[in-house]
C-alpha cells in the first residue's frame, strides 16, 4: 500500500462516525484515494455530506499512521487478506439495526492473523461489576478455549472481559479485545498493562482512529464486531442493564448462537443471564458446551459425567426385586414376592441373578442384601 | 360408604402394587366388593391374578381402615368429590409410560380438600443432597406460593422437599406430602415431626397401604403423583442423578410445564437443573415466574426491575450529543459535533434540550456534563 492510499484510507476513517455505509459504498466505488479526495473538497452527496461535514477539515492521518507503526499495528481493509470476510458476511443478513454495517477499516495491532481467529472463537463477555463466581467461570471458559486453540474475543473491559483476557494469556492462548476507542488508548486506564500482553500475544483491534476516546454509543457500535468475530457469544454476568446484553442481541442479530452462564438465582449479576435464557440462549455450564457450538462439525461436547450405580446394569425385574429386600434382616422368597407384590414363581429368577451379581446373599434358604463395600 | 365398601377398597389397595390399571378397571366395572371377592377366590382374567397371586390371601383391610381412623384420614376414590378428577385426567394422555395410570384410590390425612389443592398448586422438588443456596430458593419459592394461595406440593424428603414444606408451612401456606409408603410410615424418619405438621394443617397423601415401607420403585411411581397434582413442577436443585429429573418427566410426560432453578456451573447440585433447562425447562428464579404459570389467566409475572438512569428519557441524538461531552472539563458546540461526528448545527439543538433536563451546564459558550446528584 503506498502512502498516499494508507493515509487516504486513515483520513476517511475519522471523518465520518463509524459505520458510515455510504462513505463505505463511495470507497468502494471509486477507490480510498478519490473518496478521501472528494469528502476533502465537499464533491459528495447529501448524506455522506452531513455524516462528514464535521470532521472533514481535520487531516491528522499522517500522526495517526505513525501512531500505528510505532505500535507495529496495520491498517486493514476489505481488500486485505486478514479481513475476516466470512465473519464480517453476517452483517449482509441484518436489518432493523442502523448500525449493522460491516466496518470499513480496522486498526490492528498484534501478532495474531484476523482471519484465522475468527474461524474458530467465541466471544466471552459480561458485566464490568462481576462477582467472583463470574470471574471464575469466565476464567475458567477462556482456559478451556485456550485449550482447544479458540481464540477468546472481548471487549477489554472490567469484570467479566479481564478475567477472559487474562485467563486466555495465561494458558498461552489467543485473545482478542475489540475496543470501542483509539488502539492507542487503553480503556480502563488500569487494564494498559493487560491491554499490552493482549496485543503482544493476541490482537486489539478498533474501527476508531488512533486518540479517540471511547464514548457510550461507542461501546454499543464496538459490540457489534465482538459478536461478528465470534462463532457463538456468551454472556458469562450480565445485571438487569449490561452491555453484555447488547452484544448477546448482537451475535443473535449476526445468527450466531446466544449463549448464557446460568448462576444463583440471589445473585444480581445473573439476572441478565436468566432473562437470556428465558429468552432461549444457549445453557453455557463448561467449555465444551462452547466448543461445539463453534467447533468444527462433530465436535460434540462429551455427555456430562454420571456417578454410576451397580444398579444401573439390572433389568427391570431384578431392581423390583432387589428393591423388595429390607435394609437390614433378610426375607424368604414368599416373603419377597408379596413386598414386591409379585408372583412367587417371578422372583426367583431375579434373585438368581442378584446373587450371581453379588448384590443379594442368600443364606438358610433366606435372602438379604449384600453389604456394599 | 358402609363398611363393607370401605374394607374392599383397602383390600383392594393392597392386593395388587400400584398403579394396576386392570384391577382398576374391574373395580370400575363391577364395584369395590364383587372386585374384591372375585380377586380372593381367583375368579379373574390372568393379567389380574398374576398381579394379585402374592398378596391375595392377606385381608388386613380392618386394620387399615383403623390406623386411618385414628389419624383422621380418609380413603378417597375416583368417586369422592375430594378426587382430584380434572389434575388426573392428565393420565389418559400419556402413553409409553407404563406407571402412567391414575391411582384407584388414595389415602388421605389432613384438613385440606385435594381437588382444590390441585386447582393451584406448584410442585417443588429437588435433591435430598441440597446445598444452602437450594434450600433458600426452595423455601423461599414456597413462602412465594403460600402468600399467592398456591399450594406447595412435594414429596416429604430430605433437602428441597423439606425445605418446601417447612416454608409453607411456616408463612401459613398449604402444603401437600405424597408419600412412597404408607401414611403411618414417616419416611425419612426424621421428618416425622415435619409431616405431622403437613398432616395437620395440609395434607399427607398416598396410594399405598398403611404400614408400607417405602421402596425405591415406589418413589418413582409416588413421583408421578407429584407431577399430577401440580399445575408446573420446579426443581430446585438435582444432581446429575436425581429423582427430582423423574418428577420433571412425569411433569413433562403429563403435559405440565416443567421448570428449573438455574445455579452456579461450579455446584453439583445444579447440574441436574441446568440439564433440564438445556432441554426447554421454563427458567424460575422468583416465585412470579412460577404463579404465572399455574395461575389464572392473565397472572403474568411483572418484569424484573430494572435501574432507571436518567439518560432513559433522552432521544438517540441527545445521548449522542451527551456521550460526546467529556467526562471532565468543557467543550464548546463545534468541538461537541467533531466528538458526536454530527453537524455543528445538528448539536444545538440537544444541547438544548439536555440543558432543560439538568444533564448538561452552559457557561461562557463552552458546555459540560452537570453533576450527578
Amino acid at each position: 500500500m503506498t502512502d498516499q492510499i494508507s493515509r487516504a484510507w486513515a483520513y476517511l476513517s475519522r471523518v465520518a462516525e463509524p459505520p458510515c455505509p455510504e462513505l463505505r459504498a463511495l470507497t468502494r466505488r471509486v477507490g480510498p484515494v478519490e473518496a478521501a479526495e472528494r469528502v476533502r473538497t465537499g464533491d459528495v452527496d447529501d448524506v455522506i455530506a452531513r455524516r462528514t461535514e464535521a470532521r472533514r477539515q481535520i487531516d491528522c492521518a499522517a500522526n495517526d499512521l505513525e501512531t500505528l507503526d510505532r505500535m507495529g499495528g496495520r491498517l486493514i481493509n476489505a481488500d486485505d487478506a486478514e479481513w475476516p470476510l466470512l465473519a464480517f458476511n453476517s452483517f449482509c443478513g441484518v436489518s432493523g439495526r442502523p448500525q449493522a454495517h460491516e466496518p470499513m477499516v480496522l486498526w490492528v495491532v498484534g501478532p495474531a492473523y484476523l482471519a484465522g481467529i475468527a474461524e474458530r472463537a467465541a466471544a466471552i463477555v459480561g458485566t464490568r461489576a462481576a462477582t467472583a463466581y463470574g470471574e471464575f467461570v469466565a476464567a475458567d471458559l477462556a482456559a478451556g478455549l485456550a485449550a482447544r486453540d479458540a481464540a477468546v474475543v472481548s471487549g477489554g473491559a472490567f469484570g467479566i472481559d479481564g478475567a477472559a483476557h487474562r485467563a486466555a494469556l495465561a494458558a498461552d492462548g489467543v485473545t482478542v479485545a475489540v475496543l470501542a476507542g483509539g488502539i492507542d488508548v487503553p480503556y480502563p486506564a488500569a487494564h494498559a498493562a493487560m491491554l499490552r500482553r493482549v496485543r503482544g500475544e493476541g490482537l486489539v483491534i478498533s474501527e476508531y482512529p488512533p486518540g479517540e476516546r471511547p464514548a457510550r454509543h461507542r461501546f454499543l457500535t464496538r459490540n457489534r464486531l465482538v459478536a461478528a468475530l465470534a462463532g457463538a457469544t456468551v454472556v458469562v454476568e450480565a445485571g438487569a442493564r449490561s452491555g453484555a446484553a447488547n452484544t448477546a442481541a448482537w451475535a443473535g442479530a449476526l445468527g450466531r448462537p446466544v449463549c448464557a452462564v446460568p448462576g444463583p438465582v440471589t445473585s444480581s449479576a445473573s439476572v441478565g443471564c436468566h432473562a437470556l435464557l428465558r429468552a432461549g440462549a444457549n445453557v453455557i455450564t463448561r467449555t465444551e458446551d462452547l466448543v461445539e457450538l463453534i467447533g468444527r462439525a462433530g465436535e460434540l461436547a462429551p455427555e456430562e459425567p454420571r456417578p454410576a450405580s451397580p444398579l444401573d446394569e439390572l433389568a427391570d425385574a431384578e431392581r423390583h426385586v432387589y428393591d423388595a429386600l429390607p435394609a437390614r434382616g433378610s426375607r424368604t422368597a414368599d416373603e419377597v414376592a408379596v413386598a414386591a407384590g409379585l408372583p412367587p414363581m417371578q422372583v426367583l429368577g431375579p434373585l438368581a441373578v442378584l446373587e450371581l451379581s453379588g448384590l443379594v446373599v442368600r443364606s438358610e434358604g433366606r435372602w438379604k442384601l449384600a453389604r456394599r463395600t
